[in-house]
């Protein structure tokens, strides 16, 4: 039962109120009780009964909710940075991917790893996100592209959650690309989908969500709509990755089948900014993805000002993000998207845990929520976005237990 | 006598050839004997005389020059992550300097500062530089603009090259902005700097260079001319912050003046960059700056086209690039100023040090140079700037000794 003293500031991040609130408070204190906060507050309003409870010292350091990354395909085989030097080229993503490159290859590259070897990768990862504050995230598959290697990336999800300390949320994305055996049977492949591979997913309870690349090189707004409404009828909450590259009513579409989130939104429509507002759908932007593709960025001030929750995330993966540092997003989206610190960190916390339905239990500072938070040294967090370092968080908290999280070895090298 | 073996890849970054040839050599070994490199090359030939020297091991890493950041602000007093959030609301750079923000209240925080305090703040960064892989850092002055307090900042400066084991090119920049006792009389401030200040900082040895700021809300080009020309005739070599807010042909100066460099320049026009070609001055990109103030970047490409070195630095300041991190600068070349990492990199290293007169000393690993190197977890160049994490460094040599370097306490509280 340990309470947390000397805290510069404390950002509770409720639900409550606009993007930007974040309800601080300065000199504050914080109380949790085995895996749940108990008390949040000022420090000189710490109630008698937790006067004599252990007690560490943020010697006078900000103290944010434990970062949820709501945006990664966390598990794959291989890297491209051939790709990235690619691009700087002047080839165009969708070039590569039809070149056989982009997605494809990290496919083949991905059936090509037992379960063992995703597992240990994604393992390293999951570590160094611990050690910048990160306490949740999101992973989808998307890279087997058949029911077995589907199934046993949700796999390494599932035993990942069960054997290290960080939450994860997984998301069925087996419609990330039509597999390369169906190319010219698209047809099949969506029936696959909705007939074999998301009835396994739900039943065996591997999955969450289930997403859907709507973008030229991959499925229809049609296609779309058709593999969410099975997802929906097996329990999985609708995700999108819409209007990246191109309007394809992917947000109205969103808006439509009352998903969880829309992702990228580089290029939304204003009347997909409209009916986002109306139906409460949350926009996850993804600053890393849109440097990394020399493409414009999302348009956040607008869906801010037309009241749509905007949340915040990497999109780590191997080709257009490859790069899990969640607090260089924030900032990011503060320099390449005018977010305020403030609007940022709330992107990144209690509407990132709205993006994945965990608004209940995590993302927040409050009473009876998981006691996951983060020690940054910062004295507020306007300083922490504007003085950018590689990492200055000083301590990670998962359901009241501190990381310990070693540098892993290396982050590339394979078996 | 050591000789680091098992290395993925080598880039030893020669000054020959354009600003993509970096000279990679794959499986090589690297020797050095005392302070100097002795032997580079290929595993396989290392020659007889190194085969019985002490062995360390790369484990299959990167290993690249030690990075030179050739442009910060080092030491100064104080933050101004208010303006950061000011910015983002829509207050531009010259508006905030104009209310009395900006530089100038770095500089009443920095006048506020001891020697002691400023020596001790400048540590702390430095140890975090060396831990980035970073071995060489240029540091201007320009937040005491009077004598007495830029003479205190380039004693900073002179005390950090004597005690601790990054090497320290110090810059006097006392023309950064009018001083605000001299608002209204600008012409007497300028006597001050050639008539006082330089001969000064000259007779005691406390500066290698002289810059200006010719900028709108600094000095005209006619002033920076008169200013950088005193400094040369006491030994100082030009260098210039050069069209950085507007095309104020600073670009075409620092060529009449053979600056040593010309940094900034996101908006250099045509004849700037011919000039620049012509008179072989380098380019420094600070693409850290540019996304603070929203601005664009630097035309790195159409330089690179016209035969500019262009060399890459973070411009490390409390305003317009509150970030010591040169990695993830170059990270933002390659996806935002479409260099390409082997461009990049060159940018950090030996065109880095020709900015700062080192070629002959560091910036490639070539025997006779100081065996100054990083060892990054990447197998090479294009998948460390790919694969941007927080910090990929896991060894730094200077004058072949490795550097220790545990991390700060805090790099904001003040004493």
């Amino acid at each position: 039962m340990p309470v947390l003293k000397n805290i510069s500031q404390l950002a509770c991040c409720r639900m409550e109120g606009q993007q930007g609130d974040i309800h601080t408070i300065e000199k504050a204190a914080l109380a949790w009780e085995s895996d749940k906060f108990a008390w949040v507050g000022g420090e000189k309003e710490l109630p008698e009964r937790y006067a004599h409870w252990p007690e560490l010292d943020a010697a006078g350091r900000l103290v944010v909710p434990g970062l949820i990354d709501c945006h990664t395909h966390l598990a794959f085989g291989g890297w491209r940075a051939g790709e990235f030097e690619q691009r700087i080229g002047g080839k165009s993503y969708l070039d590569i991917a039809r070149a056989g490159g982009g997605i494809l290859s990290t496919v083949r590259a991905t059936r090509q790893l037992s379960e063992e070897a995703l597992l240990k990768r994604s393992l390293q990862f999951l570590r160094e996100m611990g050690r910048l504050g990160i306490t949740t995230v999101e992973c989808k598959s998307g890279y087997g592209l058949d029911t077995k290697n589907e199934l046993k990336l949700l796999r390494v999800y599932q035993r990942l959650a069960e054997t290290q300390p960080l939450r994860i949320i997984p998301t069925f994305l087996g419609a990330h690309v039509v597999a390369p055996e169906y190319r010219d049977r698209r047809e099949k492949y969506i029936e696959l989908l909705i007939q074999e591979m998301i009835p396994q997913v739900a039943t065996q309870g591997l999955a969450d969500f289930c997403d859907v690349f709507l973008e030229e090189s991959a499925f229809t707004r049609e296609e779309s709509k058709r593999i969410l409404e099975a997802g929906k009828r097996h329990g999985l909450r609708p995700k999108l990755h819409a209007d990246q590259l191109s309007d394809g009513g992917g947000a109205v579409l969103a808006a439509e089948l009352e998903a969880a989130s829309a992702d990228h939104l580089e290029c939304i429509s204003e009347s997909g900014i409209q009916r986002m507002a109306e139906s409460g759908v949350v926009a996850v932007s993804l600053p890393l993805a849109s440097i990394y593709l020399d493409q414009r960025q999302l348009p956040a001030r607008r869906l801010i000002e037309a009241g749509v929750p905007v949340a915040v995330a990497t999109d780590f993966n191997p080709g257009s993000a490859p790069s899990y540092d969640l607090p260089l997003a924030l900032m990011l989206a503060c320099n390449l998207q005018r977010m305020t610190p403030a609007e940022a960190l709330k992107g990144a916390t209690i509407y990132a845990a709205l993006a994945l339905g965990l608004e209940g239990i995590t993302g927040s500072l409050e009473p009876g929520k998981s006691a996951d938070f983060a020690i940054l040294d910062a004295p507020d967090v306007n300083h922490w976005m504007y003085h950018f370092r590689p990492n200055c968080c000083v301590g990670t908290f998962i359901r009241g237990m501190q990381l310990f999280c070693e540098p892993s070895v290396s982050l590339w090298q394979e078996e």
